[in-house]
């Protein structure tokens, strides 16, 4: 039995895009999955069936965290928010993992605040997948810190080697460093010192240096980076699909049949592979776009149900604590 | 009369590429222009038709710099490289320009070398032209600096407004700080201290911080980063453009004379905006993308016209001259 705790106050279209995505996984799951909805009770009915399909509880959060509150000082306020209960519950183990579409920074502050990180692990980093000609990569950190350590990438290798190896069975993942040269000594300072960590460390299949124009071939399965250009560049892909797709759709001549627009719709389309999980805290905690669709929530809650039928976190706990001696330094 | 150096052996498709181009810069050239082409005299008379066009003018050089060349090492050993003969050309007052699609890194070293830098700038930068929804964005630095301070990105500021004034016609460009989110406080150490500087600099228009997913929308005219992001940025949305039209094509459903595609091509196609100015050197220098087409190379030989009638140089020696005192600071 798993159990989802999703927060349907989360993201632009809640409560009823996060509730008709949980409905749609219900729908597809096997026996054996629980979601718990964490919010406002009133609002939820205004959405969920009555009576509640099987499968679904009500958890009761009386607050909601606004997308432009300063995060950590609204987690430590807001102690019965949507984001916060629905934390919580992980803790307290009535839960076994956590989405929500809500503000990336305050799930990011409560899971570091509740669910801790694991040992080993100096900074959690958020996954994001990107599309690829080939299968998709996943870039970290996409946005979590934004100024990183050699050893942070190397710490981001290690658990995004073990995310793409336990959700996308892919053994020894390749590893690239995003750069701009593939040569070593290129780079700033924290791509040269992060080369050199990065090619030493036996445990990984480091494949070098990647650069920005490698990324769209699917070069690598983990791209390791820094959190700033991490996440310069996931909002700038999300924004050149829409883009694309706006100009080709051009009013009259748009097609809606057309079977190339849909090729590019479905390899540019990030819902597609459900939201990205914030890697390196004790638990599942995932981060869905603001203008997650119930296809995109559907999607993450398949996320989750992997990560916790592969036996992701004690995965990486038992990955990282290794690294933990010699990734002290700096 | 305005000269310009053209390095014929940079680039994929060198000569043939470079002369093409040089070759239908000066169909479309009022009066006054003069091309020089720097090269190997035997490569070139087997592209330049016999004799020559009026306006050309043959300068061997016996050396090529390799793309794959360490730049420094290369450009102070190849003292009869085209790259070094064509900017000694300006420096010896006998070329106002040079352009060349060879190795970027070369381009810039010698640049340095043999042009040097402005004063009040301590950090030439690459400005690359993006194509966006409304007005192309200006990007720099793109690439000549890895690792950059707050008082750099305050003189990439300044070039670049000078350079999207003098060429674009625009009044006071706005200007707009590559970042991670639209508050203030956002971002890396660099991104928070640059905002102030920026911020507080009243000959700049400086709009603020400006994320991943609005560049496409021409936020701004200007956008200043960090070379490194830049870099990646960059060569990330160039892949695109073509990674999308792939997709578009797709064998079977390839239609040629699809209106759609064509704007798409348009909007995305960088070669219209020629190559990218290396902006803080006391010269016009532009790097043209290695796989420049003819008409990538005429357009850049156009910037390097627009650039001395704009006054470009004069006009910015003038403004970052003021700025060194309190930029020496860091």
């Amino acid at each position: 039995m798993y159990r989802i705790a999703l927060d349907v106050m989360g993201g632009d279209d809640a409560p009823r895009a996060p509730i008709e995505g949980a409905l749609a996984a219900m729908d597809e799951a096997a026996a054996g999955l629980e979601i718990l909805l964490v919010g406002d009770p009133a609002a939820i009915a205004s959405v969920l069936p009555d009576p509640p399909p099987s499968g679904f509880r009500v958890v009761p959060a009386s607050e909601t965290i606004a997308m432009d509150e300063p995060p950590a000082l609204a987690v430590r306020r807001k102690r019965d928010s949507s984001i916060v209960v629905g934390l919580e519950l992980q803790r307290d183990e009535e839960a076994d993992a956590f989405i929500s579409a809500g503000s990336t920074g305050a799930v990011m502050a409560a899971s570091l605040l509740i669910l801790k990180r694991l040992p080993g692990v100096d900074r959690p980093a958020i996954g994001a997948v990107f599309p690829t000609a080939d299968s998709p990569t996943l870039v970290l950190d996409s946005g979590a810190n934004m100024n990183v350590r050699p050893v942070h990438l190397r710490q981001f290798a290690h658990l995004g080697s073990i995310y793409i190896s336990d959700l996308m069975g892919i053994d020894k993942p390749r590893v690239g460093l995003l750069n701009v040269g593939i040569e070593e000594a290129k780079g700033d300072e924290l791509a040269v010192a992060a080369f050199e960590l990065l090619r030493s460390d036996e445990a990984l299949n480091f494949v070098g240096n990647i650069e920005g124009h490698q990324i769209i071939d699917g070069a690598c399965d983990v791209l390791v980076c820094g959190g700033f250009v991490g996440n310069v560049l996931l909002k700038f892909y999300e924004s050149i699909a829409g883009f694309v797709v706006q100009l080709l759709h051009g009013d009259e001549h748009r097609n809606q049949s057309d079977a190339d627009l849909e090729r590019v719709f479905r390899v540019l389309d990030y819902a597609e592979y459900g939201g990205a999980p914030l890697l390196g805290v004790d638990g599942v905690s995932i981060v869905c776009h603001g203008a997650s669709s119930p296809r995109a929530i559907e999607n993450a809650i398949g996320v989750a149900v992997r990560s916790l039928e592969s036996g992701l976190i004690g995965d990486m706990a038992r990955d990282l604590a290794g690294l933990h001696a010699d990734g002290a330094e700096a």
